[in-house]
């Protein structure tokens, strides 16, 4: 029996969430309360305190303002005139949601701003920030382009005075994961994490990204989409008891006692008070990560500050076993959804009425017949034909397109399950493909199959492994221009550091890991190419001080477009063994229809 | 007709060049001379001002106090302890070239010192420094290693005030490149220089390298083995004419007429004072290779420094074609001497009597038959057997070791031709291989062939192609210590940046970079494996936007030693297409049993 229609998704909204009318209001609003506090422009970030990918509401100011609601971006708001800086995957997007009769959008290479910004703010004016929302290597950076222009100073957000509708801070529950769940209890992890400050002879180190929170202290909640984020601060002393900081609704008497004598709980409002009381005393903070604010009040206090990274993020990256298993299951429960969005979409999609979102919103659909499928880890990717080639692709109800027979489609999707993460990519094919196609598809395959069959010494880093991935495009003179792996969390944020597969990751690979392996080929106006499989790095058997991957993701890869004359015995022989691998562990677990497709998908070619 | 005995070497000298007894004396009287100035310790480096490969005579003040004759280098001599510093090639080299009852032979990591400097400088004590033998950081480096310790000061060199029968400085003839060798003016090499300096807003720069200044001035000379360089320094100033600083007596008529109109001559005792002549304008000098004394010269006077790489070292490493052509020739030249040096090593090797310093002297004496080959490019590697696995190994009289018939033969050499500079590597089989040996070097060529039939787009470094030449032997859990490639100077150093194929070199191929491409295996012990060709970038045909190479060697590659069910068809075709090529331009240039030689070594597999 096959589902023709789904629910409508819960977990993705395909509406334009924003309205380009309200821009002029709100951008009149805010220069009033500018000109009443005697200030010449405000920089507006898409970034919280957090530096998430995904903000809550209440955080959502560069949207309230300018109506953008891409994943990154800065707008200068100047007396008169407005400028909205994005990267490159919102170039589109960003004229689209904002009324640009009243704000300039600039395109700029790396994020931040370029030397336009001068052009809102008046030689001699006084652009203000909040030092709340941005590193201080985006105010020093802000501040360089304004040497000699104009000054650049912290102050109260102006955006959060007039915002009279803002939503409350979000206050979801929160749990904490058992040791069959985390593997390590909280007080072990932290014990880790005391050693290593006493090791850089720091006494405190501020932790202000909920990852390396909720890993720290083995707890999870619901405050922002697609990652199991409670919001919050904390300090870890070299000794002691760690403090987390957390909005005052979200300290409850089962909170407390949940982390008695594992951690102090205190309003997150107290935190400034709690650094100025660290004068005299070494510091850890992270300078990629941490709001200015908290260097300044440090600085302020007379404490010592030692730059550092965020000393939680590399041994999160290690999964233990117990993770590990975690993310094996999840990707069991995730390939059950594959197997029957499958041969869903390989039955309907010849008959050339399926949507963008109806794929979306089936897949979703499939996913959340598993009741431990909480959220889904990002936006899905659906791009038919050619808006498969657009690489940041979101679908929303104005650029729905229906997939025509013989195109290709692109699917970029992942969700939490309550025991890990999935991130998974599958190139669909509908009927037809010509020859080129053939040709990427398997290049593209050839160079995610180098990546899983790749073995390497320990201290290797991604950036080091990465041209395997690219190898066989680049033979025939392409490439795909994004990383071919991120790193991905427990239960946690799809995309997390220290490590991954690109030119600028320089951390070395340990058994642990769990990254994407994700070549592409995008031909635009046509279409776009991507296989994905997450894999874990382990010490490679037989071959003592190497390291190699297993891939844990549980999902066939479409063999019908694939030129069979490209690819080697080694490779056929990865592909046969990983496809029985996915009808041996989820033959079981699908009946019926299913389970004939999926003994199909993945015989031996 | 076949050579059985060979001339001595000219190029290369095979004895022991220190002696250990000279140490007590020298320490002596060195010691001496720091009592009467007040000094606890001084550092002696093996680097000359002009940080090369090789010093002169004159600079070796390492060797004369230690004995040591390493490439690299550096005592700290106590007022009763003395200590030598080396990398751990020079590990077993250092001790048995010293006195080490006198000199404590201490292994560091990356070069440099370690904390045990200590050792020889008392709490509170005065170590001294010659300013014109150290780049700043270096002196940096010393400085906080004895922080809170002891105080590191510039000081006039010690050694040179009691080295009575120092040698003169070199003094040797000088010749110019026309444009059928250069491709380009020196005028035209200045005006572009002075294009950048403009760019970087700086008034002059400093030139402290003889690579980039011989480039620039199309000049060679003959001041060092190996690398046919003018031992000098200039300053380029942003407008007008260079100066060039040299030892008085190579400051001839006809040196100076031949410069008129391009630079400037002066004494390179009046440097200092040019330098100090430099007040209040922006001074471009690069940190990594310039002594300190330039530096602190300059801040002196009040000079704004602008710490940036020597900008000579880009531009020299992207060969026009007429130094391209001129580095063909100067393959085609090698190979005809390879043809005859591997053909007459077939013939000798399996009777077991070949040693590895007639070796050496065979290879030099069939270079020297074409009257243009003016030296060798570095000090042959002629390692038979277990010698064969020691990465850096130098043959002496003390260590020599005759080659028994089925050792592996490692033979790494290079020669500076007037047309240019040649480095190659053989592996050469004496009649008997294992398995194992087979699997390994096919493994190492794989890895060579990777790299030569590599296509990368624009903006690629080597750090990203690296792994494609190890990619082969890490399969099997075994890998090399060394780069995969250097940059290669025309009529120039062997070894020049900024480019290279390793984990270090981030700076971007560029067509006309040449390279080395030379994986290899070591099993200590046992047997080395290197293969080693020379390889252009260039634009790639058909593929705009994308890069490749072109190899540059002309000499076979031992296809003896081949598993060949290991190679794959495109592996296959490579070497065939390489071969048929050796033989296309070798061929014609020999006769008689070398050109029958050649033509079997060079058949199609």
């Amino acid at each position: 029996m096959t589902k023709k229609t789904f629910e409508p998704a819960v977990f993705q909204s395909f509406s334009e969430k924003s309205d380009p009318s309200n821009v002029a209001p709100r951008l009149a609003s805010l220069r009033a309360a500018m000109q009443k506090a005697g200030i010449d422009a405000v920089l507006i970030p898409r970034a919280d305190a957090h530096r998430g990918e995904s903000v809550p509401a209440s955080e959502a100011r560069l949207a309230y303002i300018t109506g953008f609601t891409g994943s990154a971006g800065l707008a200068v708001v100047g007396r008169d005139k407005a400028g909205l800086f994005v990267d490159s995957r919102y170039t589109l997007q960003a004229p689209a949601q904002t009324d640009t009769t009243l704000v300039t959008v600039h395109e700029t290479g790396q994020g931040g701003v370029n030397d336009d910004i001068r052009l809102y703010v008046g030689k001699g004016g006084k652009l203000t920030y909040d030092p709340w929302l941005h590193t201080p290597g985006e105010v020093r950076d802000v501040t360089q382009k304004l040497a000699g222009h104009a000054e650049v100073v912290p102050h109260a957000n102006l955006v959060d005075a007039i915002w009279t509708d803002r939503p409350h801070a979000p206050v979801s529950s929160i749990e904490f994961l058992g040791h069959n769940r985390a593997g390590k209890s909280a007080a072990d992890k932290i014990a880790d994490l005391q050693k290593t400050l006493a090791a850089d002879a720091a006494d405190a180190v501020v932790l202000t990204l909920p990852e390396s929170i909720c890993w720290l202290l083995n707890m999870r909640g619901r405050d922002v989409p697609n990652t199991p984020f409670v919001l919050g601060f904390a300090i870890v002393p070299a000794a002691g008891l760690p403090t987390l900081y957390l909005d005052k609704a979200k300290i409850t008497p089962e909170l407390t006692r949940a982390l008695d004598g594992i951690a102090s709980v205190a309003e997150a409002t107290s935190l400034g008070d709690a650094l100025a009381g660290l004068g005299g005393k070494a510091v850890l903070v992270d300078p990629q990560t941490a709001p200015i604010a908290v260097a300044d009040t440090l600085g302020k206090a007379g404490a010592k500050i030692i730059e550092k990274r965020d000393p939680v993020l590399g041994p999160k990256s290690i999964k233990n076993e117990v993770e590990l298993s975690g993310m094996r299951e999840a990707h069991r429960q995730d390939g059950v959804a594959l197997a029957k969005f499958l041969h869903w979409f390989d039955q309907e999609a010849p008959k050339g009425h399926l949507t963008e979102i109806g794929i979306v919103t089936a897949l979703e659909s499939f996913r959340r017949e598993d009741e431990t499928c909480v959220d889904a880890s990002f936006d899905t990717i659906s791009g038919a034909g050619p808006n498969g080639a657009i690489v940041h692709y979101r679908v929303t109800t104005k650029t729905d397109r229906t997939l025509k027979a013989g195109e290709i489609m692109l699917v970029d999707s992942g969700a939490q399950y309550l025991s890990g993460t999935t991130d998974i990519t599958r190139t669909l094919f509908t009927g037809s493909a010509t020859a080129e196609q053939k040709d990427r598809y398997t290049r593209v395959l050839k160079g995610m199959i180098a990546i899983s069959m790749a073995r390497f010494p320990k201290g290797t880093s991604g950036a080091q492994i990465d041209v395997l991935a690219r190898q066989f495009l680049w033979q025939d003179g392409v490439t795909y221009n994004h990383g071919t792996g991120h790193g991905v969390g427990h239960f946690l944020g799809v995309h997390e550091g220290p490590v991954g597969i690109s030119s600028r990751y320089h951390t070395p690979l340990e058994a642990g890991n769990v990254l994407s392996n994700e070549p592409g080929y995008y031909k635009t106006g046509e279409y776009g190419i991507r296989i994905e499989n997450l894999i874990v790095v382990r010490e490679a058997e037989a071959y003592p001080g190497y390291l190699d991957f297993e891939t844990i993701t549980l999902a066939p890869i479409d063999v019908r477009l694939i030129d069979r004359s490209l690819l080697t015995a080694a490779e056929t022989d990865w592909l046969n063994a990983f496809h029985a691998k996915v009808w041996a562990e989820i033959g079981p677990r699908v009946t019926g229809e299913v389970k004939d497709w999926l003994k199909a998908a993945t015989a031996a070619i």
